[in-house]
């Protein structure tokens, strides 16, 4: 901590979201004297971008509850001076000055730092279709953008809209339109929503977006806009097909912020983000980076990965606050990319890393899905979810998970990526000790229960094969209930109830590779374990069932 | 694995409730071929215990859905020859044998076994008062005791009840009771209800409970009943109070059932529990025992220990179960006490230890209490709950924590008791990746404003003062509004307004200790550094705020 001298600390913050008012108010709370200035280039120096869609669907009712903080609040509590609408044009870090342009007064402006903090963010890509520009198609990444959009909304009395990505922002943006009354249409490049969840799991969002009516276009691409002067009428996809609509909002990714930096000669990283110590600094010790624009340390991974997400940037933000202010800070942690979305009614979440990056990326991983009650099943309101959990077969590490259902996927995933900060394994988190109520939970969680489930697999008592596994040459074992097996037929299994496996086991062949089936993978656990213990040498189970297989298409 | 062979393993378990019914299913799986036996004394293999209360309430309508499993199930899917009606009187360590009385033909029997699983869980303590027998003076613990409350609930047409012990269960019963519209009176003998929590955190529910019509009688013996007949017309106090009632239910702490165990010899620990190794092992290594009647080795403490909870019980089921069978299996997990109850409209859990028993143990530790929203704030519908950690002050090792409010509350415990699991410090919850979205949390995750508070005060910038702190002869600066003070005044506290303190902290004098107080502790924590980085020799701020220091009493 400086003295109250004479010479206060000079701190610059550039860009007041995505950590840089995290940065600033830390910095105050560690430097009572500092002289600290923000210089944001919008006209708020923070808002909640995160509940932008919100406001969009009449959720968030009032626009004004999407200003977090203000100017005024930062100078009478912080003596924050926040000067918006100041874009920074270059940092000349020999002289340790950064310059720009004053658009409030049309002049330009320099100022000297001693510590400077970058939290320039990122942006949306822009996709080609989207130029020249339409006032009815946006991005939805600001205020303005949110402002716009709402103006399209009321004036036009718009009925249908294309939401163009698949992403977080771009499900919430579809489930808000939809809940406003809107006919959507969400188009998306890949195969699938949400890349972030394995094929299956995104599946099970598919399913639900076209049950609420959502017109959901894969794997497609949007080649231009049908415009109808400074509006578009339509969007033309690869395929010839014309979407005709009101509004187009766009969510096709997000770039980090790098220009500035990147003049400034910092170090950029392999994926285009700047690249920071722990305590957040850039390759110039007095320059600080925080937010979207930087690579953090995957907790998975152990690589920089760029990991644009509101939690980081506020934790990386109060850490190069303080680091900047005082010269020391606790560092910052590893990321897992924990994230969630609502969608409806369904709730989707994940942490650390899924199974398509994994054998993209060669590294060696088992998984298994299981599904669960978020709280004891004889407690009214009990809602279903499906746990994926995916660990290294070697030592049983948990590398990744992936949750969808109602009530209670959050607190699932969150808990997995606690044990993942602490280099957990399955079997660590099988011994958790969570607290259960009828309301709140079971004895046995689904964390427990997905950690059973890998333990089996891994100690091959016995061990999963996947959804999709290709069952030809297999014996099957089907173990549900006739009622099950007719609305869900799975074709040339045997079928054996469980509750008749121990009387009816003799008539299959012990000798042939045996693959047990079930709803979930539950039952077809405790059917696999008994014919292994009555001599078939080889059989599995398919984990998750075919409530899961059902899904693969 | 055993081999199909001619001389299958016997297994025998006594006691399905409380982790027995866990083991003899888990063996099974391990175990395809052994013979297992389950003998239990009620009329059922398993139930739902933790249900009782939300059956008699009406919560859960239905009595077959506290049937979580039946005999038939056990022998059709598992094979497993359950004996209900059985009473296990004796075991004989060197013929390896258990014998009792088979109550259903009111004839002995006896049993060999290989590996002998007990779990004979716990019983309820029976105060004096209670002997001779009232029908209308019940435990609730068993089926039959719920069935009984359930017949003179109706029969009876009772509208008064006392419930006698404010633990877990007492609590789950009082709102029950209540919410059927039942008057209600709670008859506690100590301070406070919920032991596990510390006293100010208790004082919420104790509030909740008056607020919601609850006659709260703390501190508070019953003497005697009244009876009339057979029946109690109401109970009598130390005090001479007598509270007029239709029902009296006695929730007044468990004890272990270890008289089976205690009189075949195996040795029994100080806290009254069996002793047993990680695998579940007595001291007899033929021998197991899971459930309530075990010492765990409790996390935080590294000290056996009774825990008498439904999610310990389950996982060393699963644990003698798999060894029995097997010889191997994985351990048993350090157990944190992890728990949660519904009271009404409030959430309380808590993990691990609390101070009231560090410091009876003498046990060195500091603990900050923050106030945050379940969620975005800006998102409809946040919820307000409290968190309270507790940490050692050497390297801020996670103790304990408490949470107490609305929504969310069970998913920070549960955060929290993973971390700990791991030994984690407040350090590293701090950098915990959590899934955010606006209807789920928030970038700054209440678990990360509580590690963030902990930080502060373990590296005095400035430290915390509890809610009961005593301020005579302190400076204390009051930061909170004008209207927040007029609703809850603080005498002899000089009042700066947060955003006026830049202006005039200059009022007060540097050279006292100095405390700042707000409604929660945030505030407070920002006027704390400010005056301390002005030349402010002992400045700290009063953690939680006047919205703890006002629940003392």
């Amino acid at each position: 901590m400086s003295s109250p001298a004479s010479n206060p600390l000079q701190i610059v913050v550039v860009g007041g979201v995505a950590g840089g008012a995290s940065a600033a108010a830390r910095a105050r709370r560690v430097d009572a004297t500092a002289k600290i200035t923000v210089l944001e280039q919008g006209s708020y120096v923070s808002f909640a971008n995160c509940g932008l869609p919100y406001h969009v669907g009449g959720e968030i009712a009032e626009r004004s509850r999407l200003l977090v903080t203000t100017a005024e609040l930062f100078w009478n509590r912080f003596r924050i001076d926040v000067r918006t609408g100041h874009s920074v044009t270059a940092i000349d870090r020999d002289r340790k000055t950064v310059s720009g342009i004053d658009r409030s007064r049309g002049e330009p402006f320099e100022l000297a730092y001693d510590r400077l903090i970058l939290s320039t963010g990122s942006e949306p890509i822009t996709p080609e279709f989207m130029r020249p520009e339409c006032r009815n198609v946006r991005h939805l990444w600001t205020l303005p953008d949110m402002d716009a959009i709402m103006t399209e909304l009321s004036a036009a009395e718009a009925r249908r809209a294309v939401v163009v990505g698949g992403g977080f922002v771009g499900l919430e943006v579809v489930e808000q339109l939809a809940n406003r009354g809107l006919s959507v249409a969400l188009v998306e490049r890949g195969d699938q929503v949400l890349k972030p969840l394995d094929r299956h799991f995104a599946e099970i969002i598919h399913r639900h977006l076209r049950d609420r009516g959502v017109a959901l276009h894969l794997s497609a691409d949007i080649v231009s806009l049908v415009r109808d002067g400074d509006r578009a009428a339509g969007v033309e996809l690869a395929d010839g097909q014309v979407l005709d609509t009101d509004l187009v909002i766009v969510g096709a990714g997000v770039r980090p912020r790098t220009g500035l930096a990147s003049e400034a000669g910092l170090a950029i990283g392999k994926t285009g983000g700047v690249v920071v110590d722990e305590f957040q600094r850039t390759s110039d010790e007095s320059i600080y980076a925080v937010g979207d624009m930087v690579e953090y340390t995957h907790g998975g991974l152990g690589e920089a990965m760029r990991i644009p997400l509101a939690g980081p940037a506020n934790r990386s933000g109060r850490i190069a606050g303080a680091h900047a202010a005082a010269g020391s800070s606790e560092p910052m942690g590893a990321v897992l990319g924990t994230s969630i979305v609502r969608v409806f009614e369904l709730t989707a979440a994940c942490t650390g890393l899924n199974e398509a990056f994994l054998s993209y990326r060669g590294i060696e991983h088992r998984s298994v899905i299981i599904e669960a009650a978020h709280h004891a099943g004889y407690f009214p309101g009990a809602e279903s979810m499906r746990l994926k959990l995916v660990y290294a077969p070697a030592d049983g590490r948990i590398l990744g998970a992936q949750g969808i259902g109602g009530e209670g996927v959050d607190k699932r995933i969150d808990v997995i990526a606690t044990a993942m900060h602490f280099g957990g394994t399955v079997y660590q988190l099988a011994q958790l000790d969570l607290a259960y109520a009828p309301p709140y939970g079971s004895a046995k969680d689904p964390v427990h229960m997905a950690a059973f489930a890998a333990i089996n697999d891994l100690d091959s008592r016995p061990s999963v094969v996947p959804p999709d596994f290709e069952l030809d040459g297999y014996q099957v074992v089907d173990v549900r209930t006739a009622g099950e097996r007719e609305r869900l037929p799975l074709d040339g299994a045997v079928s054996i109830p469980i509750d008749e496996l121990a009387d009816r086991w003799g008539e299959l062949d012990p000798d042939l590779p045996t693959i047990a089936v079930c709803h979930s993978g539950k039952r077809a656990h405790v059917a696999a374990c008994w014919l292994r213990g009555h001599g078939f040498a080889d059989v599995r189970n398919l984990t998750g069932g075919m409530s899961m297989r059902s899904l693969e298409s």
